[in-house]
């Protein structure tokens, strides 16, 4: 919330109210693949319209909405890509996310959000631990929206996890989703194995990639739940990414204490999360990260790295390291066995 | 969309594809009131949580998300309202605004937006006519919740409309919904005789509003369609206050016509609206309402001032002028028959 010369403006709530409005452009655009019809020269709205096979009359208001959010540029009636647009947003850029839209703002989540008064007084999502059910289609979706992002990440804890250097390594990938995290560390070390867990029809993407990335024979799955599979033992490094947050305390712990049985000694769990400063209020995004877990889980937590470290050390490793994955907004922490 | 040091910023595509999270928490944070709760002396999590009948862990999370969007300060562990959340959205403020989620985020209105991507196909929000059908309840919903911001508005057209100088006046207020616009008008001058039209379940709101501003007895009402209802004539003055926005260029020039059908001569006609520069991306908030309109109405838009100004003329109208109505977000064109 800004302020002009001293005065509060009115304009900062306005906008906060109708927030839901920025999230709904974004997502007709990338429906209609807007983004990618400028990217690939159509300029005026008629020109948009005709490429996107929408109407011009929806095509000129929502152009025009994305240029006063600064995704467009305008000059007279032709539109142009935004620097971020043009690398963010439109499906000919090898970094585009647009596909994140389907999740981060899915029905399912979106549900969550709709009962948020009741989550804040009550302390707990009614009906949160429903994506928790085994072989939620969320998860899917999750699984396939999600990819971009998580190619970019991965290669960012690829590289913290120096994984080119690397000699023989088994990997187990937990709740591995798309499982991108094991694919990549596998592409960049050719010694490494990965097993990963996931529900079954989440596996069968993750299986789709392995193969896409060639390294589908050395990418084995292990469907069922993070809590109840047999992991089997040995692994040089565990991955937890993007599942910790789902849980309470007691629930994280349970987990490490199973993740730790299956390391090797010397082994390390990892995981990738969202993690905000001791303060909880910065960096803005991990920071944020929170509500959704209050939105959407039973009690679940954006946890700080004390907490993370604290978990760990119940669960019985001996330490722990936190690593940026800038610029992505996500965090590892390193536990050693 | 900004960017850091010339690097896309993945956090602005992020926080857009999210944006109705902000939507939510403000909704949370207005309906457990937990700004004027703060603003009443509540400090920690666990004081917030106790005077607003909600959970610690709940107004921590949203307490810490409002802080990110700097809408509260944190320091340790004592919030505390940046100065916009004191004035706009405790409701011990005179200028609180917090009830206007209940309408720019309502159901009715959300639901326009979800459907979005198909309006941008076809041109026109499927279903979009609903609320122009008689006496649909989204307009209570309206008369009551943007009521905080249509008195400031209000206070601001009285003086453009210099009113207090006023001799008499017979004001005819067209879909008045709270009546604010014409009250004012008749708080200020005491010869002016307001007339009402609205559908009758907004109206008994409205003279409500007049009774309680003490000029209950210079108030009449006229219930019905705006384009069907007979006005009388020999009025000084018509208000159009919010109403053109929601039909085409035809429509609009159908209820001109009656309009100066009504008016003395010398007789003005003053709509209030979202009125965009003729770029149509400037100033954001009157410039992103087009987007409303292609969400929530067969074809209505945020008209810029030249299009107004035509409207008028076709309409036998002999000039028109513009006045901004600042700080607010809303304009002002005066139409001299």
């Amino acid at each position: 919330m800004q302020e002009r010369e001293g005065v509060p403006d009115l304009s900062i709530v306005f906008q906060s109210f109708v927030g839901y409005q920025k999230t709904e452009a974004l997502r007709a655009a990338v429906d209609i693949d807007l983004f990618t019809a400028i990217g690939a020269g159509a300029s005026t709205a008629q020109e948009i319209a005709a490429r996107c096979g929408a109407s011009e009359r929806g095509v000129r208001i929502l152009a025009d909405y994305l240029v006063v959010h600064r995704f467009l540029t305008k000059e007279r009636e032709c539109y142009a890509l935004a620097p971020a647009a043009a690398m963010l947003l439109d499906r000919a850029s090898p970094a585009c996310v647009a596909s994140m839209v389907n999740f981060l703002a899915s029905p399912q989540v979106m549900r969550g959000f709709a009962r948020l008064t009741s989550a804040v007084r009550t302390g707990h999502a009614a009906g949160g631990d429903e994506a928790l059910a085994p072989d939620h289609p969320m998860w899917v979706e999750f699984a396939r929206s999600m990819a971009p992002l998580a190619r970019m990440v991965a290669q960012l804890l690829a590289n913290v996890l120096d994984a080119p250097a690397g000699g023989p390594c088994k990997v187990l990938d937990i709740a591995a989703g798309h499982g991108l995290f094991g694919i990549t560390l596998a592409q960049q070390n050719p010694r490494a194995e990965i097993v990963a867990v996931d529900w079954t029809s989440v596996l069968a993407l993750a299986e789709e990639n392995a193969r896409a990335a060639g390294v589908g024979e050395r990418f084995r799955t292990l469907p069922g739940s993070a809590f109840e599979v047999d992991y089997g033992t040995g692994y040089d490094l565990v991955l937890l990414t993007n599942i910790l947050h789902h849980f309470d305390v007691a629930g994280c712990e349970t987990l490490l204490r199973k993740v730790r049985a299956a390391l090797k000694p010397g082994g390390r769990a990892v995981t990738v999360e969202m993690v905000p400063d001791e303060s909880r209020v910065t960096p803005p995004d991990a920071a944020g990260f929170a509500l959704a877990m209050l939105a959407g889980t039973p009690s679940g937590d954006a946890y700080t790295f004390a907490e993370y470290e604290r978990m760990a050390r119940n669960a019985g490793f001996v330490r722990s390291e936190l690593h940026d994955l800038v610029p992505s907004p996500q965090r590892a922490v390193i536990s050693y066995r």
